[in-house]
């Protein structure tokens, strides 16, 4: 693996690998063995073209502990812009030592041009980029997943397992990255939004549909339910021609304690997170004992220690 | 000691051995041994809702020095608020293995609600919050202070000092934290303010008030002078309500060098910084040996470490 | 050498000293030797009062690389101003235990100011003061320049080499430090500016002055042509009284192929960055073989850390 871009690209092979090293950089975690040596001298650029403090600081430990230098680069602002911009910053970053780029960007495809340009020898790491993947993301959905609800994980992907995906489907980099690997890892994958909000061409991907969450959960025997962040920036008062007003997405999408106690007793709730409470959640769902959602979080530094070790360790040799 | 809140909670013997580690740390730094390796591995993460670029990288250099990774997340400006986004906030920093949260905030009790809600394993330290307490600036104040005017300092507190602090009592955390530990570890509080800047119910508070700096300068024998900085921005034209204009306040509350003059000979003046020269503290004053204002700044690094070092190192066996 | 203010102060034997140190700096670099201890323990503070993201992160890479611990204080924004700020900031960073100082002002001789005011102990480097000097521009520009045009380039200087600088010389701080510097090593230079933006006084510089691209092509051989970034902010409309509109800029000054045709073949094309390329330089000329503007940021690198190495190794012994 030379970049991760988005799911798409990834084998099961590859998913697998990363998911194993991600067990054994969370174990290391959990002995509070907190700083490897392993990338030493090696520096890692966060370039954020877009504000994202949760994922910035998940990148900047897991880079931390494995003892790289991290620079952060805060492009939103500054003059920095697309096209021959991301062009130069990339010759710059490059110029200066970046062994590895994480860039966030608000342009869909903005990670694969910096990859497939020849512009850098370093690694890109995709960290969201605009409505199109969000690897990293959908590899610690898979990973908290995993943990949860296959037994003897290591080694294995998520055949069998059904989850739903609830929301915003359309806009969201979040459902595109787990319908990918979800499916590469052998689950199936089950969407429920609003009819505005699901993507064109939808009846060419591997997924059923519903329009209402209650629908979902009596047809399907739902092993982890993920609920997308609802981006109340679309929602204009009383509900516009896309979107659902609050309520009636609440309504119809959102996640309580009765939609909740309908699932599978051993049904775990995700939420990529910063979650709306009360919108798409409501705080008895959030905080209960099926929520992993905070596991989330702390699996996203395992994994991401994991991808940049995969891309980075080691690559003296391989050059 | 858990988490530093405020310095009401700090107990005379848990002040003294935060000031006698403070001596060692700085001793440490004097001797140009800059870096210590005690809390390697460790994660300190700097949670700003407000800028306040001094304690930040007051916080950050003693941190690094300390040998800690740093993570700076400016969540001011953010789509970060209060109430259930600290909770949400909180989980994340737990999630991503913070082993302390430094927090500045602009509402009153943010940093004990971050402690006490049992969101977070991680220990808490209050660099400010809202009008309610920064026990950091106030045991770098006492710091100095013992430093100066008590002979052998080790392992004594501040008994028998009279300490005279002036302006905006009503406002300032930095007064509130001040009281309480000067008491706590013997001196004698002596406020100097105008009396719309007074706080209600200061009857019961172990201070004597004035409402002119010439007035307490005759009627005390005081051993150090700590002038509040003036925020300007609560000065309106001509004077408002509650805060005469600045001409009035440089009159009555301003310390220059006659003024200073008449203090006893050892007296030290202090500022937390930054000041406003000309408006609270003349530059002959602020520049004059009677000093201690850069100092404090060196001593607010030193206190901090100490603070970070009872906090975090160690605890592997206390847990 | 105590600061680095500017190139009119170094001696030809310290900036061959420099030149020097960089080429061994730039040895590990390609080594893949990353991590230097030589700085460890010290501090370095990155003090910018104007953004440059570009400078701001080749100083960090610079100095992680030498293992210092790095803070970044971006005063813009905050509340810091002029005058009698930049020595409280001053005394500030002093006390924090700054070994170096790095500072961008928009002000010029903001960094003389605060190293010859006596404010603090440590190092000052001079990242770029208004329209007055950016000598670590000046030092990558002439390390580029000796590593293309002088055989065996150890110890030399640049004798005998003519420079051309392209653009709005009146603004640079780019050319000012470029002047002094090639002067001093022995280049001739050549300016290239509309008459509006050539600084009074130039008679006195040791400089050739021509009004127009090709003129200056065709009346020299030039070794380099260095173009200067265009300030777009300072075009108005259809071009103001000062400065052409862009596309006469272009036209009397911008490089294309054309004109980089008629160089000598062995001339090289350099540029401070970020580039408007379709305006001082056309896409062509940046990215041909001859542009070695990529280069120039990686030897940015180099050079920061040979300043930062000759202030701060080994002062332990000095002082």
């Amino acid at each position: 693996m030379r970049h991760l871009l988005g799911t798409p690209q990834l084998s099961r092979d590859e998913a697998i690998q990363i998911l194993d090293t991600a067990a054994q950089m969370a174990a290391t975690q959990e002995r509070e063995i907190r700083k490897l040596p392993t990338l030493r001298g090696k520096t890692v650029v966060n370039l954020f073209f877009e504000d994202s403090t949760r994922t910035r600081i998940s990148f900047e430990a897991a880079a931390k502990r494995l003892s790289a230098d991290v620079i952060n680069f805060a492009a939103k602002g500054s003059s920095v812009s697309k096209g021959e911009s991301l062009k130069d910053t990339a010759l710059t970053l490059q110029a200066m030592g970046a062994d590895a780029v994480v860039i966030r960007h608000w342009a869909s495809g903005a990670a694969q041009q910096l990859a497939e340009a020849g512009w850098m020898h370093g690694h890109v790491v995709n960290a969201g980029d605009g409505t199109h993947q969000h690897p990293t993301q959908a590899l610690l959905d898979a990973f908290t997943a995993r943990r949860h609800l296959v037994a003897d994980p290591d080694g294995k992907g998520l055949d069998g397992l059904k989850v739903g995906i609830v929301g915003d489907i359309l806009h969201s980099r979040v459902a595109r990255s787990n319908v990918s690997l979800l499916t590469t890892l052998g689950a199936e994958v089950v969407f429920v939004a609003p009819p505005t909000l699901v993507p064109v061409g939808i009846e060419g991907w591997p997924v059923t549909v519903h329009h209402a969450l209650d629908e979902a959960i009596e047809a399907h025997e739902l092993d982890a339910l993920m609920m997308l962040r609802v981006q109340r920036e679309r929602m204009t008062g009383g509900g516009s021609a896309f979107f659902p007003s609050p309520e009636e997405y609440t309504r119809l999408f959102g996640l309580d304690a009765d939609r909740m106690g309908r699932l599978p007793e051993h049904a775990i709730i995700m939420h990529p997170g910063p979650m709306n409470r009360g919108l798409e959640i409501s705080a008895e769902a959030a905080d209960s004992p099926r929520s992993v959602i905070v596991e989330q979080v702390a699996n996203g530094v395992a994994v991401r220690m994991a991808v940049l070790y995969l891309l980075l360790a080691g690559e003296e040799s391989a050059e």
